[in-house]
Formats: C-alpha cells, structure tokens, sequence
C-alpha cells in the first residue's frame, strides 16, 4: 500500500525481519526423494509438503510432527448487528461454549488429525470462561461500515495478544500451527479486508458466508461497498487497515502469523478469515508467507483473491466453508505423511530394489 | 459390451446381484447434518463423504472405522518385456520384499491414516515369500501385444482368487477396503481394459507410468495399439477381457472389487490400476461402483476416463501416481473425519447453540 501525502503513525509493535526457510535442507528433501523406493516425482504434492517442511524445520529428514496446534481465535463484530450473517451474534459466545465441551467440528477433525484446540476470546460480545478470556480486548468491535472497528490503542493490544500466543505456543512445543477462526459476521470484515488490500471491488470478494439469503446478502454487500469506502479513505499502513475495517480478532491473527514466521514455525492456513489475516501479516511483514501453507480453498470467493496475492496454491478442495481451523486441519495428515515418507520410507540401496533402467543418452 | 453373432462362454465364476446401499441412513445423516452446531452445508465434502458412509454401513451416525485394510495385488506382465516401463521387471518382487519390511510408501502413509496392510503375489515373475504366495495363479502373463494374458482357467482361478481374499478379509472384520497395486508394466494393461471399455483411442489412455522418456513412450504406444486391436477381435465378455489383455492381478483385482459390493462393504479406489480393474467389475456385476469411493485423480489420463465412464468424481487432487493403494490412504483420514463428524458434533440442541435466523417468508 503507498501511503497518502498525509500519513499516518506508524504501529507501535514492530516485527523483526522474517527469516528464509532453509533451501539447503529443501535441496537435501528432493535429492531423498530420489532414492526412496517410487518413481521420482510419483508422490506428486505429497512431496512438495514433504521440501516444504524440511525447509521450514531447516532438516532433512524432517522431524514428524509432534504436537500440531489449533489456535481459535473468537470476535465479535459489531457490522453483525446489520444483518448480514444467517445466525445472531450471540452464537459466538455460545461456540466458544461448545469448542471447550469438544462438541464442535473443530474438536471432532482435530482428534482424527492428531492435532490439539485452544480457544482465545478476543472480543467476544459475551463474559466468557476466564481460561479463555485472558486476552481479551474488549467486547465485538465498531461498525465498519459507519465506525472504526477499534481504538489505535486497542489495535496495539491486539496485535500484542496475537504475538504473546504465539511465542507461548512455540515456547510450549507446537511445531505447526493452525489459524482457527469464531466469530459471527466476521466474513464481512474479512472481505473487506481483501478488497482493500488486493484493489478488488465489493462484487468480487462477497460471499454466502454462514449461508445468508438474498435479502442478507444485499445487507452485507452494502456493508462491505461503506467498509471498502471507509478503508480507502482512512487506512495507509496495514495497521491502521485492521483498526478501521477489521477487529480485534483480525488484528491478533496477523500477528500471530507473523510471530509465526519469525519464531520459524510452519503454518496450515485455513478459510477466508485466515487469509485475510494472512494478507495483513504479508503487509506488516514481508516473507512471512514463506512460512504459510495454503490448506483448502474455500467456497469464500475472497479467499481466492487473497490465495492469489500470496501466491499460495491451496492443497484441497473440498467445498469447505466453516473456518474454526477445519480446513488446516483437513490437510494436516497429508503433511504428516509427506513427513513420514522422508523419514520412514526405505531407499532403493536399503531395499535392494533395482533403480531406474539406464536410458541411452540423447544424440 | 455388445457380444458378437459367435458369443463366447460366459464366466464360470458368477456374482450374485449386488446390494443397493441404504437410502434412508444416507437421509437421516443430511438431517443429522442439518442439526450439527455448524452452518448446514459448511463442510462441504465432507458431509457428502459422511453421508456416503452412512448409507453404505446402513446407521446413522455411521460407526467409526475400525479396520481399514489395503490389499496390494502383485503381478508381473509379460508386456514389460517389450521395454514399457522406466524400471526392470525384477522390481516387481522386490518391492513385494519391501512391502514386508514396511519400507513403501503404503507402509509409511498407512500408518499415518491407521490402516492395515496385506500383500498379495498373484502373479509375481518371481518365488516369494510363502505368507504371500497362497493365490499366486502363475508367473508374469502373456505379452498381450500378441498373446492373451490368461488362459481361460488361470482367469477362473484369479477371479476366484480375488473372490476369496474379499471375503476373508471382509470376514476378519475389515470395515473398508483400499485396492492396491504393485507390478512394473501394469500402467500398459490398464490403458488397454480402459480404452476397450470406454471406446478410447491409444493415444488418450497411454500415460508416463514410472516416468518413461519419449522412446519408452512410443513402445508403449505401440503396445498399447496392438493390444486394443486384439482386446477388440477377441474379446465379448468382460471375463475375456482380463484374459485377452489384462492379467492374473487385473481379474483378481475386479472380482475383489465385486465381491467387496456384494459384501456390502466400501472401498477406496486408488490410481489408474484400481480403477482399470473397477470398470471391468462394474461390467461383471452392473451397480458394484455404488460401494466404491474415488480417493484421487492421478496423473494418468486413462484414470480419468474409467471414473468419467463409472460416474465418479475423485476426491483428492494431487498429482500422485504410485499405486500400491496410496491415493486411497490419502483420502481415508477424510473419511474417518466425516464419520466422526456425525458420530461425535454436538446438536444445536445439546450445545445450547442458536439456530439461524428465521428469514420473512417469500411473497
């Protein structure tokens, strides 16, 4: 983003330079990958994920992994009190409920997948279990459409929350991490989101979101067309973007994707809240998609533009729309055999299987 | 097929008709998703998967899976000779030695997706160990550019074969079946049955296999054209079909498949291979693919043609092409996630979870 003439405080919380993931150990994945007992290559994507972490662990072969991790971030949005999602905001409240009792999707995908769920309360509209209420930064968030969703102090706040879970979830052993998402209405901001950083127009990023009809739908793209026009207008720094038109819970998953990168641990994005979170990160910090893996697609079309921007290919595509991290974790066992299959499989010498036939050299 | 004026015998081995799944466990696990503390619809293929599984086990929920077995059908081909394949024939046994060390891909990726793995020589041209020879109906098979692959009893004993180790394995308690591969030439075969049955010419069925270079590809071409012409002049039935241009490991692999159906029990379709052999089964037992699921879309074009022709959509995308069942164990950590889904999510009504917002009545 070019910063207007007049411009803007720059954040407070700065992030230090992204590291490179390793191209040697990468070097080292695809030369294995070679002398494993399949034709080169006969893995297909299973691996590219295989190059993909042992760059990212800076080892060839990568360790399996040991303890993957859901982080849900849940927030409010005031734009829900406009109508533009199928449920009433109080549902956020109630998930946050259901995700510690183990009732939701996220709960049920992440015993299959061998992968752990916390839950954050970042702004939910509702008093929640003090375990999860630690970060909290306030109640729902302003109106984008006619208000800034937060206070620059509360923006700071957020983004510190976002970088103080993910050093504690590094520091505790996570070796990938999972951006989950709660929050009714939260495809609006999102959208929004897209739209400003990647230039597009309302049309392009607006989807069914929960599953909202047609009256629903004409709220929420006139809520995205103000939000848009309230972005443009006010927001020059990625930061000032997630104050004006995002929310808390944005705020907190940028830079907790950031902190990600630079704590160099590997990321399974999910939906379109993901990726729109993921868009802000790349802004605050540059390279930091290098540390990101595109789970799914989404049948969110704003999640597409945002794939796009940061040239990230997702791995499936399964007609998901859910976020709480269901997506990631759709995809984390195929990481996890791209690892085992580095790790476990044998080598044609091993094996004592016979290797290619020689082909006569080209004339 | 259209059998000739002069008809050929008909197969002595004969498959009783094949079981429809249940239609209504498939409608009340879309009523059930419609109850689960999520937007209706939002896991996208994951509740069609769940719903698939529901029907086919006849419960909803459905019951976790328990017992996913891999079969990996050896066989060696006589049309290897004619330089086809990337890689010496020899390879065949070795990698069934590989297999029973647990150094193959299908070891690694099954134990990642907790599946058991069974190998079976059915035609390997090579003395194996005894635990895997108990159906081996021959050595290699006929070069199938000028010869059958099969007489008429081998062919018997191999759908017999493929017959019995469905029903054991379905006996011994195993919930769903992966139908695995593993022979060097067997990419040729499989381009033969599937343009034979889908009326496909050579040049849309031959695929790079192992990853053969230009030369390789043109004898393979060859090979392929040869084979089809004698497919087309000798062939009326589907169980000539195997013998005339398919092998021990094709029949067995197509009356597993039948047998698997009339079992009523699922089964996840690997490559090119599975899926040569699932098209001969659909023709022998009209119906068998309601019980067969596609894991993946292979690199191999005559893949795509055989699911076009038995209506079935893959799963998973990912430029895979090994075999030995491993699209199948790609996809299975889906499938226990959908069926964990209906079995374990919280209802609306037992998370105290708000439902959607009624909308007005249209006019």
């Amino acid at each position: 983003m070019t910063p207007p003439t007049e411009s803007f405080p720059p954040a407070t919380v700065t992030f230090p330079e992204i590291p490179e993931p390793d191209q040697d150990a990468a070097g080292q994945a695809r030369a294995r990958h070679a002398e494993l007992t399949k034709p080169p290559g006969s893995l297909g994507k299973l691996e590219e994920l295989g190059t993909w972490l042992a760059a990212r662990q800076r080892r060839c072969p990568p360790r399996p992994l040991q303890r993957p991790r859901v982080v849900v971030f849940a927030g409010d949005h005031g734009i829900a009190r406009g109508g533009v999602s199928a449920y009433p905001a109080e549902v956020t409240a109630q998930m946050v409920r259901n995700f510690l009792d183990g009732g939701a999707a996220v709960n049920v995908l992440s015993d299959v997948a061998g992968a752990t769920v916390r839950v954050v309360d970042i702004a939910v509209a509702a008093q929640t279990p003090p375990e999860v209420a630690e970060f909290k930064v306030r109640e729902s968030s302003g109106s984008i459409d006619v208000e800034d969703a937060l206070t620059e102090e509360q923006t700071q706040t957020a983004l510190t929350a976002g970088r103080t879970i993910a050093d504690a979830e590094v520091d505790a052993g996570a070796d990938l991490l999972i951006v989950g998402d709660m929050g009714i209405g939260n495809t609006t901001p999102a959208a929004v989101l897209i739209a400003a950083l990647t230039g597009s127009e309302p049309v392009a990023v607006i989807g069914r979101g929960t599953g909202i009809d047609d009256n629903a739908w004409m709220r929420k793209a006139t809520a995205i067309r103000d939000g848009l026009r309230r972005a443009r207008a006010n927001s020059a720094y990625p930061v000032d973007l997630l104050r004006v038109v995002g929310g808390a819970d944005f705020a907190a998953m940028a830079a907790f994707l950031v902190q990600a990168a630079v704590r160099q641990t590997p990321v399974l994005l999910d939906g379109v809240i993901a990726s729109a979170a993921a868009l802000v990160a790349e802004e605050l910090a540059p390279g930091a998609r290098q540390w990101w893996l595109a789970a799914h697609r989404s049948t969110e079309p704003a999640q597409h533009l945002a794939l796009d921007q940061l040239q990230l290919e997702p791995l499936l595509e399964l007609d998901m729309r859910l976020g709480e991290g269901t997506g990631g974790l759709a995809a984390l066992p195929l990481l996890r055999m791209a690892a085992k299959v580095l790790t476990e499989m044998a080598t044609f010498e091993q094996a004592g299987v016979s290797g290619q036939i020689p082909q006569p050299a080209e004339d």
